[in-house]
């Protein structure tokens, strides 16, 4: 591991020059702090540094996701790690990121900075600028729903995708349906890609066949329900699994406005359970995933990253909750299933 | 959640039997004793007894691994976890365990009679009995290698073996080989399983044709190298992968005898990186397996079970080592790799 006489060295430099590039002093030019910075990176100085017990700050970094008010798919994840990361003593800022903001400044650069020794990043998309970055990085970090192979900096936390759609479709499956929709969410994520291949596997374990029409590819928000549900009913489904909550609930308004009531003539299953779902019309039953928990379980993630055990993925059981948005498959389906009625 | 009360209702006994029956008393008759312990756990009773803080008591049961001796497979694995344990002031009781005791008693009436919280299983076999008694556990248990669906209760932890095997596949592949056999572990192993998929995955990835005649299953020990290598030589191999470092260890020998040279003649490479790996002749390339960060984080994990957070899976970081058991392909294959010369 380099010492700030390293980076003096290779930089040219003097020991104090570098010393005021690493803490923020001002009597250096913002361009020679940089180039410290960068060296002391480049150098793996950056770990060293930030594992120091002295200096306990993480930071939370959320995109593409609300987490200020409760009821957010956020909300609980963010306290629930900021819960368990303050009771070991650690500061946590919380960070809300877009896509210009990761083109101002390297990712390691401005954890460095700003002295952070790890961060949970929230709601990244596949294609972001600091997602590539995150594949050499050497700052230990936690990505919600996100998997970067081979860097044992970087920790994959969420929850089993497969397990949660398989236990949605032998929900509907017991319930005797066979036309089966699915409206996943958005592209360039794991996750939908995940719950696609799911999808598909859980179909084919229980003996279901899966057609194109049946199947989409929308956002994770409600209005995606008005651009396929029209298509999933004029092919004769059923019920309708849904990527998440908020698809789910555009997916029962748009079923009503058509006349279609919910769940005599469809079932619909969502997924997460933010606590919209309990306050729909009907009451939503979805697949639960235990968002406190996963922002518990993130921290105790970067604090083993922290403590250089190299863990690689961490899934957490997702949970079927029953409520009234599905029920037994219509007779006028003409889809009997068994001693489905 | 039951209260003593409950448990003496449901059996017709009075309160003070119950306490009796559950604190081991010896003043009851060992088939009363067995009769309260089954009921109490049918009725959920366990969970809320043994998470109590005053009862700090975890075990860690060890089936087909040695672990007594510094350099088996077992001996890092099981002193992570007491590392850990023991630092957060749990008692850890280190049982090694057998197919025939798992007959005489129920895991989960095993556990709670002992008054353990939760335990750590390493080396399982997926037939064994108490395997199957894991589906339905109210105990908290963490499995190494072996993953249970939909029990919140139970965690599988153990190191990604697909990307093991693409690094060894990887690495392989970079030297020119082409004609890779792969010796893997035991049938009724999880990781077996897992490293056959991977590598005919790796395989394919990267353009490689996999033949029946260069694909096997042993155990994890070295002899199984004498049934196998003999066809993987006929059949022109230049690589042999292997299940593990003991393997590795057989397949060495096995070539040696046969006058063909490693690794001017023949590649090997071994998995888990135990510390023979390293004095063998050629000192052993292999996949790193962090044992002891391994058995820290089924302590980490168990923890985590114990205070209900539902985590499902957690997989580590394996590491390519490079030592001297691997090279370019050898020129008399007749299977030159572009630039590989």
């Amino acid at each position: 591991m380099p010492t700030i006489k390293d980076i003096a060295n290779r930089l040219g430099v003097s020991v104090s020059t570098v010393s005021k590039g690493l803490n923020g002093a001002s009597d250096i030019s913002d361009e020679l702090r940089q180039m410290v910075l960068d060296t002391a990176i480049e150098m793996g100085y950056s770990t060293k540094r930030s594992r120091k017990e002295e200096n306990r700050k993480l930071c939370l970094m959320v995109e593409n996701m609300d987490y200020e008010h409760p009821g957010e798919f956020g909300y609980e994840l963010v306290l629930g790690f900021k819960q368990n990361a303050y009771r070991a003593n650690w500061d946590v800022t919380v960070i809300p990121m877009n896509p210009s903001f990761q083109m101002e400044e390297k990712y390691d650069t401005y954890l460095l900075r700003n002295g952070y020794c790890g961060a949970f990043l929230a709601g990244f998309a596949l294609h972001d600028e600091w997602m590539k970055q995150l594949e050499n990085t050497t700052m230990p970090t936690v990505l919600l729903d996100n998997f970067i192979p081979e860097n044992p900096n970087v920790c994959y936390v969420g929850t089993d995708s497969y397990e949660g759609i398989e236990l949605a479709v032998r929900h509907l499956y017991t319930l005797g349906h066979k036309k089966i929709a699915f409206l996943n969410g958005s592209l360039y994520s794991l996750v939908s890609d995940q719950r696609q291949e799911a999808f598909e596997n859980a179909m084919e374990k229980f003996g279901l066949s899966v057609s194109r029409e049946l199947m989409a590819r929308g956002y994770y928000v409600s209005d995606s329900a008005k651009y396929h549900v029209p298509g999933f009913l004029a092919a004769g489904a059923t019920a309708i699994l849904c990527g998440n909550d908020l698809i789910a609930k555009g997916v029962i308004e748009e079923c009503q406005e058509r006349g279609f009531r919910v769940p005599d003539d469809i079932s619909v299953i969502g997924f997460d359970d933010i606590p919209l779902a309990a306050s729909l019309n009907p009451a939503l039953t979805t697949i639960r995933q235990e968002l406190n928990e996963l922002g518990r379980c993130a921290y105790v993630m970067l604090e083993s990253l922290i403590r250089h055990i190299p863990i690689s993925k961490t899934l957490m059981r997702p949970q079927l909750i029953e409520r009234d948005s599905t029920t037994r498959v219509p007779v006028s389906a003409g889809t009997k299933h068994g001693d489905s009625l």
